[in-house]
């Protein structure tokens, strides 16, 4: 465990959290974005650390913690991941059809202009059976999302923004990382300053999708009841 | 948007994190656990719709929020869940081969203790291809997770427990919740006062598995590297 979560379990995990406390999770829970917009700048490694320690404390089914991070430090390489993102960028505007239009004119990345990339890939398959015997890469993959998550309300706690990039072929981005037999990359995270958080999220923001009432998703003893 | 929501955006979504508001957030980081243990008790109507509104903010792809909520009011229905998840943790045992008996001694759920019980369903597919061209199953999931994660961690700071129960053969929940064709459950969130708080995760203080250094899991330029 990291110094700050030895800290905490230290201080006294059972104390209650008090209503300040309680306010700044809830905080971070509302003033998180998925960002597409940086400013350059840099991320310390004291903060960087901070930021995977908090990914790295998330829950995982049995316990796997399947999440490897990969920290993209050479120019180079994060220029080829750019380039698989502009193609697939392309195949998804063809793809959407009557709203191609409207896509292209969405900033859907941020990868050049971000202070760090990181690449999240799903490790092989350990076999690990607990917890996921009937559902085995749905529960691994919710647990790599559950670290990041962890990452992105830490990212802006700090007051930086990070932004999820799945608009990728995994095979290519997995190849270029040199990901061995079995391994997936499910995300390639930009972080870093922002000039601004989207007021909404940017995809409400900028018309491509309503953000549905709580009533539309909540039911009571069956689906749709 | 909920009150709370309105409320942090008006206050200011620009406004930095306070050292004191981030250390909330990663209290809430490093506190949350994976609790299989609970004491009965209730969750009021207002702290339950604040942990669901935190879960309905969440990051989805394309902004799909393809999350649903079943509150599972009726006795009967959560005694049929629990059986469901009993058959399963039987399977499970089974498979486990050498370490079955290990497993046994393990509580892996909550279901009978805990005040509310909440499924989490994956909606049918709406067609959505923003963000999920190459991934379209795994991103769903990822959304799900994240809103699942939010939930953890607005509960911990409400000081009540969460356990995500995976332990169950989705189709017989989906036919038990009445879900619809495509539709899919993905966890069996058990919610509330705990006695107290796991100090370690519980797969960890139990001895089933050991807990990474972040250097295991963290590479860069490369996978392994």
């Amino acid at each position: 465990m990291s110094d700050l979560a030895d800290e905490i379990v230290a201080m006294d995990l059972q104390r209650a959290f008090s209503d300040v406390e309680r306010a700044s999770v809830y905080r971070a829970i509302y003033a998180r974005r998925d960002m597409r917009h940086f400013c350059g700048g840099e991320v310390s490694a004291e903060v960087l650390k901070r930021i995977l320690e908090a990914g790295h404390a998330a829950p995982s089914v049995g316990f796997m913690q399947p999440w490897r991070f990969i920290r993209i430090a050479d120019k180079g390489l994060r220029s080829r991941l750019t380039d698989v993102v502009s193609a697939e960028s392309k195949r998804t505007a063809e793809a959407l059809g009557g709203r191609k239009a409207e896509f292209l004119k969405l900033k859907v990345e941020g990868m050049r202009e971000c202070a760090e990339l990181i690449a999240v890939v799903q490790a092989p398959d350990d076999g690990s059976i607990f917890g996921r015997r009937t559902m085995p890469e749905e529960m691994v993959v919710c647990s790599i999302a559950c670290a990041i998550q962890n990452m992105w309300l830490a990212a802006r706690a700090e007051n930086l923004g990070m932004g999820w990039v799945s608009i990728f072929e995994p095979s290519e981005v997995a190849s270029i990382l040199k990901c061995p037999e079995g391994a997936k990359p499910l995300a390639l995270l930009c972080l870093g300053p922002v000039r601004e958080f989207y007021r909404k999220p940017m995809l409400q923001q900028e018309n491509w999708r309503e953000h549905l009432p709580l009533r539309d998703v909540l039911f009571e003893d069956g689906y749709g009841a």
